[in-house]
């Protein structure tokens, strides 16, 4: 039998909705209130996906993401991108008048505090989980507070849209990866991307020596980020997203690297979707 | 007369300590509840000087606050590194056993989480500021309730320390800087880094290139952080710092960037501290 997949949140969440678009309309989800959590039940086995937010175009890399990945030797298997329009939410009875404060995650509020400038009166307070504010709302009753989350989330709970697409940024991409305790099913004519990560010295042109090895063996690079070692001055790890058009590209990329850089390690190998 | 210092928390945070150590032990603050705010503060010439986190090692970029520097055509003009040390903290009369509830910064939470795995009974609640809930325990005299904050935040409120250095990775550096409304005084043999942002097509190989005129220039890259710019498909802006050993060799390697990339532009001149 099919185990649900691990989310970080509950039902109506941007985790729940590309569980949906990834998987299906009717996948069953673990509602998890961390991402800590997730990685539990997936080494526990109670789960064999998890869906997780990974960088998006305002915040930048979640490295403590990057960091459970690593940490734990999981292995990517997908990526989705999805387009996060946050909707002001409250009970059917209340009006953007009735409103004294906004409950949602961190990265909600800073999404969409453009948006609160006029309305001095809401206080912004941070919660957990964008959609889980919404559960509450509905199932206590709770008047003079609203939720910033998906329609989605309002149609499950039963909530009224005070405000549409508040986020400051219309176009608000977030990117999210389907992670595994590990690949054992890797169909190479179907994989075009992979995510990297690697250690270098302090040394200059130590990076630029990598990027031109990437380049020479024909691989694009979408994305890089770089992270000191603390624990090692001088010494900084490196997360790299690579597309190529053949595997064998990338496999000879892969022997190259391994040569010159340290810790080096393939985080995911997968097809790009975007 | 000198202006007070902008700072994102209260007094006893650790942009607080930063603006103390940075500038001088009877530095007076400006206290600010956002970064948003010490902006503000810093446009209306209310204050000379802005302290800002901008990447620890745990959570790397802090983008939103690189993305307020960006817009406002702020300059950095200096850097500051700060060994974070968590403690918790309450009222004298509390042990760790009358705690149920600690109060913090995501941030601040996150980074001590494995400490609190022991103390199941313990609730994390996210706050807007770390020193601001030892305040808040102090002066209203809240049992019950801990702070995660720094020594200097418990030596400022009266608070005691239950248990010192809890945050996961002992060594945790964060990265602040000086930000200025502009640059006007730069003197070349004082400054050997700086922050540079610009923006590349998604075509193989561009940022090699780039990289390669850094090492040919003799510059150092310290820090390489990549970000899609959603509104214009395949373009990318990166965030770029570097070291060097004379003004030189940067001012040739800004003039043939400036010809390589689009929307070349340097966000600060500065003295490296580290």
């Amino acid at each position: 039998m099919k185990k649900p997949i691990a989310i970080q949140g509950v039902k109506g969440s941007f985790h729940h909705e590309v569980a949906q678009q990834y998987f299906s309309d009717t996948t069953e989800v673990v509602e998890c209130m961390s991402f800590d959590s997730t990685v539990e039940r997936l080494l526990n086995a109670d789960t064999d996906f998890i869906v997780m937010a990974l960088e998006n175009s305002i915040a930048g890399s979640i490295i403590p993401n990057y960091a459970l990945i690593d940490t734990h030797n999981l292995r990517i298997v997908g990526e989705h991108y999805l387009d996060i329009q946050h909707n002001l939410l409250a009970l059917n009875n209340q009006s953007i008048a009735d409103i004294t404060e906004v409950h949602s995650h961190p990265m909600a509020l800073l999404q969409c505090k453009v948006f609160f400038k006029k309305y001095p009166q809401i206080k912004l307070v941070e919660a957990k989980d964008t959609a889980d504010v919404a559960k509450q709302i509905s199932e206590q009753n709770i008047k003079g507070i609203a939720a910033i989350a998906s329609k989605n989330a309002g149609k499950l709970y039963g909530l009224k849209v005070l405000a549409e697409s508040i986020q400051t940024i219309k176009h608000n991409e977030t990117r999210f990866v389907i992670v595994k305790r590990d690949n054992d099913e890797i169909v190479p004519d179907e994989v075009n991307k992979a995510s990297l990560k690697f250690e270098l010295d302090h040394k200059r042109g130590s990076l630029a020596a990598i990027l031109n090895v990437l380049s020479d063996c024909k691989l694009n690079l979408t994305k890089i980020q770089s992270l000191p070692k603390i624990e090692t001055p001088w010494k900084y790890a490196f997360f790299v997203d690579v597309r190529f058009e053949t595997y064998k590209d990338f496999e000879k990329a892969k022997s190259i690297i391994n040569l010159m850089a340290e810790n080096f390690k393939v985080l995911g190998e997968y097809k790009n979707t975007r």
